[in-house]
């Protein structure tokens, strides 16, 4: 169905989906149900998802009915699949690897429309929660070497259905861009012996210019060179390597601060779309001392010209100091 | 008006624009007229740009007069500034510079709204003269490491104007995929003492399952990692490292596998957005023996989601394969 292929120039790996017979103009794209009126994650539509695989259910109500809060299934049309042994195969010059993998939805609330800065801290504690036991539950499967967690808001940042949810994937390689920051942090620690991390973030609690918001535990920072306008990352103060390795104030503390980001990007971009996106260590890998895990929110405001794509190289017409302080300003 | 600032952990240089006291909601977005009646790259508003650079006339018109084929003018509004010194500082653990660069329009045809597929042979011959006259000009200036030439054509590509245009932007550091690539590229080189753009473009033809067309001094390829839909390189079967450094018959012959590949891309995605990216190698380097030049032509058929900015992930739901077939039997 799936596989993973390498860019034999620069070592990007990208899943490619094979054959499905569609004509050109309609490349398959994953989604529940498109924007029809029907909802899969609506409460009393439990039989049209695959079966649950976890659920927080504060009423003790059966798996796969109504009751729920949170409530993560397979996708139906998984990108990947959990099934098999991983193959890895060289094609010449080239190198692919079977399409083995999990592919998850977190749904988030079973109020269809709402927006996650619309819930209760609580209720986003309890979704932060959930992220960390899939995130458990996943990374004893040696097979995989990475759990992305990923959230689209609004049609035009990739989000097909109306109702809040996030994507989980579990891949067998590690991200690009997890891999450059690994190898980033990895060349300051051996030259510093801190983390970069730790530095960039005590650099801009002591300038306080380019930071959005902060509370005990969290600091939100428009980043000093962001790809796009209103780009925030969040970091967590104290140094960890792995989003899983938290206790329930942290979550609680994490739901305080997103709630809190999400709320200001509305009221500045008129609720925006946005991506949302977990930076965690990999499952296996020993990037204890000098990786930082964190959340990136990008809104979907300018239009990225493709060429970015094509050159790697970024134009952002909104400086982070004049993100950070319209969100300062926003309450 | 504009810095560039390096992303601490990963290295990512990006162009950050200084306040221009617009509201968040109206971030700058460069663009000569937006989508208006009024035309500046049409005969007879010669003086509505800035004064042209150098102009294709085989009438042996005026300069800033009517009569060109192809005319070059600065940007209007240019991202990077021709004058200044480059002046490179470090704020803390940050680095930026200034934003000295060139920021050009190449305006491939005094008619409006034609694609440039529908130029003749010749036209496209004499564009991609120019855009090596531009390279050979700007490579002289020492503060410039990178001449980056791209087109945008169609609104969801980036384009504002329905006036067959490229641009090109002179940068002071290499853009991040051009520093991958040759890296990547030298690695190869160390091990096999071979350029692997050579070995790919080998393989590629030995194969012939990816190729989508070839001439006698160029193949059009859909890339086996491809991350979009419908991508294809386009590469020159003789090794080379500089786009600039070919003679007139090359760049004919190179006209005459843009125009086919633009054209096939047309019939199958019936006149899709794209962007085209010149990937040559830098001016300052010596990367004769491992970098091999070429274009990257993605077309914009599907929302890319968001996410892949920041997993660096890539999901293509077309596999190159099937890409490479149907462009092939498009004529």
């Amino acid at each position: 169905m799936s596989e993973l292929r390498k860019d034999p120039v620069v070592g990007r790996w990208v899943i490619i989906l094979k054959s499905r017979g569609k004509r050109p103009l309609e490349p398959y794209i994953p989604t529940d149900s498109g924007r029809s009126t029907f909802c899969p994650f609506c409460y009393g539509n439990e039989s049209k998802t695959p079966k649950e695989i976890m659920a927080v259910r504060p009423d003790g109500s059966s798996p796969n009915a109504s009751g729920w809060k949170v409530r993560v299934v397979p996708h139906k049309y998984p990108l990947l699949q959990i099934e098999g042994e991983l193959s890895k195969v060289g094609e010449g010059i080239y190198d692919k690897m079977n399409g083995v993998g999990a592919h998850e939805i977190i749904i988030e609330t079973p109020e269809h429309g709402l927006r996650m800065e619309e819930l209760s801290e609580d209720d986003i504690r309890d979704i932060l929660i959930v992220f960390r036991e899939r995130i458990v539950d996943l990374a004893k499967d040696k097979r995989f070497k990475y759990i992305l967690i990923f959230k689209n808001h609004g049609m035009e940042a990739g989000d097909t259905v109306d109702h809040s949810n996030s994507q989980l994937i579990a891949l067998p390689i590690i991200p690009d861009l997890i891999r450059e920051q690994i190898e980033g942090a990895f060349e300051h620690y051996k030259l510093k012996d801190r983390c970069i991390f730790c530095d960039v973030i005590n650099q801009e609690l002591r300038e306080n210019i380019r930071v959005v918001s902060e509370n005990d535990n969290f600091v939100a920072i428009a980043p000093y060179a962001s790809r796009f306008p209103f780009e925030v990352a969040i970091y967590p103060k104290k140094h960890c390597a792995f989003y899983e390795n938290n206790g329930v104030n942290t979550y609680k503390s994490l739901a305080n601060i997103v709630k809190d980001t999400l709320e200001r990007l509305g009221i500045v971009l008129n609720n925006p779309p946005y991506n949302m996106i977990l930076h965690t260590s990999p499952t296996s890998g020993s990037h204890n001392e000098y990786y930082h895990w964190h959340i990136e929110i990008m809104p979907k405001v300018t239009m990225v010209a493709g060429f970015e794509w094509g050159s790697g190289f970024h134009i952002n017409p909104t400086s982070p100091e004049d993100a950070a302080r319209y969100l300062r300003e926003a309450k």
